[in-house]
């Protein structure tokens, strides 16, 4: 397998093969237009149909209804950690509820709590962020302005199960690195957003659906950048946007509707390499030790370790000898992690769960 | 001559062929990694190396100190506009000049007022936005926070004259459609800033080079994502950076610093880009008109007409068939605008006057 094919990184990480080769012949020249799409202007009828087509794909894959306005955005999920209270928490929805459930969503509720004056609804530092509350289980303020969440923690490797009925407030989920990789219920959200790059294309764009009535609570006087009024009514086309990133972006769409056959298809694909490399692992206990606990481990990011810095530096190794790369755990955490986003195949899971077994049969 | 290379777009434009080629095969693989550039990690040594080298190369190219921290955000100019004066308009620093010459500079003014009590040191709406003032001769408040200009406006196609010395506040330039084209004497400056694309590298990156001393000024408080001292501190790192637009940007300060020689020879070969392209619209006089006076005219972008909104498209029509592009005028102005950032060749330009000249004689 190429190295391309054989990359585990948390972010940015694979894409698809196809849509890589679709990208390098539109650096060249775009069959539509003839030019490289480095050169086509954000104003172009070209562009115009791409972001259209970006926006009709993701709502046939999430089954999006006209209730919710789609947009992309810049600035990567830090910038929406400050502009969702910014937009949401008003005088009117006062005081938020955040859950801190790691690394990620730690971020997003110290940020919200710069902005304004909020409530943490759980925290999970004291248990080490290893589990996750149950959403409906929160005792949370009815009047609150929202229910703040981040869906999977990309560093600990915690994933929510699905969310299907709409909660008590406004639910606004962070689904960075699981967004694409499972059907979801959206009425059950009023916000939901992910930062590529993940499962969603090049870093510099971020994804927000948004649903329409929660913009209607959106307070005068933000400055027009940070107010996501300004993003929905200029059709993601007020500033420059990041053309090439909402590009690749548009093929994965369509690479996931095409080649994949959808969402319910994707989460099977990413079901069995999921369950390929935590039987792996969990046949090495001993040797290996998991983050999560296993109610919550997620399909899409695995945090694990061989107990020993300098074994985990020698597998490292061995799988950079077969080719695989990114491995290494988050900086904040250590050890190993695997991330299976959508554009890992399931013969790299292989790959990835014989090269562990291997090293744990002779040196772990 | 390929289409790409007669884009005469206001941007995102042309970029230099060289970077386009080498740009292809990173997608398929960087020869430094054997991944492709989309599938590398922010965190990646390789990322490191491109974002510490980009500096290098434009702190190499414009001759800026250690006095200067350089720094690539997200949310071009219109993030910018907001983000200025939330760091730089503060409680002892209050009530920043802005200079409004154009639509962008406008755009610039308008969101400063939403932040923070500012005063419009000029504004030239009455004139048609046709002509700019001596910022040296403005009637500025000496305790004012800062002075805020835009170097060149890309829609009326205005040029300030360079600025030396430093004046009475800290001066602070969007050079968007500039940057790069030109030698400057930097220390004239507080805060430099452009964002891509036009000279710089695809859209989704901005540049900003600031004095150390101004970002003293920076009142506590701010979402961390909108202190610009956070991306200082974090070398652009903080959060996931638009790493294919890094990459891309490294590759144009590369291209200028081999191929063309620096900013010296950028600006000799874009003066002559400019003088054959005047020279031709000023020999039609009579059958073209140009928007900006004289003394202000831009090396950037040529705003321009037949006076006649169906001589304009019959234009158009007739440089499509010779491959050109991006001659639209933009869309507050109409006409005709031709852009002429550093990607464009002086052989590019020499097919343009031809064009609009045997376009004049045949029916204008």
């Amino acid at each position: 397998m190429k190295a391309n094919a054989l990359n585990f990184s948390g972010g940015p990480g694979a894409l698809p093969e196809s849509v890589l080769e679709q990208t390098r012949q539109a650096i060249e020249e775009l069959p539509e237009t003839g030019l490289s799409v480095l050169g086509m202007s954000h104003r172009s009828d070209w562009f115009r149909a791409i972001l259209q087509e970006a926006e009709n794909n993701l709502r046939a894959l999430l089954g999006l209804s006209d209730d919710f306005a789609v947009t992309f955005l810049q600035g990567g999920s830090s910038l929406q950690f400050a502009m969702i209270p910014m937009n949401f928490a008003t005088a009117v929805h006062a005081r938020p509820e955040y859950v801190t459930s790691g690394y990620w969503s730690a971020k997003a509720t110290a940020e919200a709590a710069r902005v304004t004056a909020c409530r943490e609804a759980w925290n999970g530092r004291a248990g080490g962020f290893r589990q996750l509350p149950d959403l409906r289980a929160l005792d949370i303020d009815r009047t609150a302005a929202y229910l703040h969440y981040v869906s999977n923690e990309t560093v600990e490797g915690l994933q929510f199960p699905l969310f299907d009925e709409p909660p008590a407030v406004p639910l606004i989920a962070d689904m960075s690195s699981d967004f694409l990789s499972r059907p979801l219920n959206p009425d059950a959200y009023s916000m939901i957003y992910a930062h590529a790059q993940k499962n969603l294309g090049p870093a510099g764009v971020t994804v927000a659906i948004i649903k329409r009535e929660l913009l209607e609570r959106v307070p005068d006087g933000l400055p027009v950048i940070l107010d996501l009024r300004t993003h929905v009514e200029h059709g993601s086309n007020y500033n420059t946007p990041p053309v090439f990133a909402i590009y690749v972006l548009t093929l994965i769409t369509r690479w996931l509707r095409d080649e994949i056959g959808g969402l319910a298809a994707m989460q099977a694909i990413n079901a069995r390499k999921a369950t390929r490399l935590y039987q792996t692992l969990d046949a090495l206990e001993g040797a290996v030790s998991l983050h999560a606990d296993r109610p919550w481990r997620s399909q899409m990011n695995v945090a694990f370790g061989f107990g020993d810095p300098r074994l985990d530096a020698a597998f490292l190794a061995a799988a950079h000898e077969r080719d695989m790369s990114g491995l290494e755990g988050h900086r904040s955490l250590g050890g190993l992690r695997a991330s299976l986003y959508n554009a890992v195949s399931e013969q790299a899971v292989e790959r990835l769960s014989e090269a562990l077994t291997d090293f744990a049969r002779h040196r772990a």
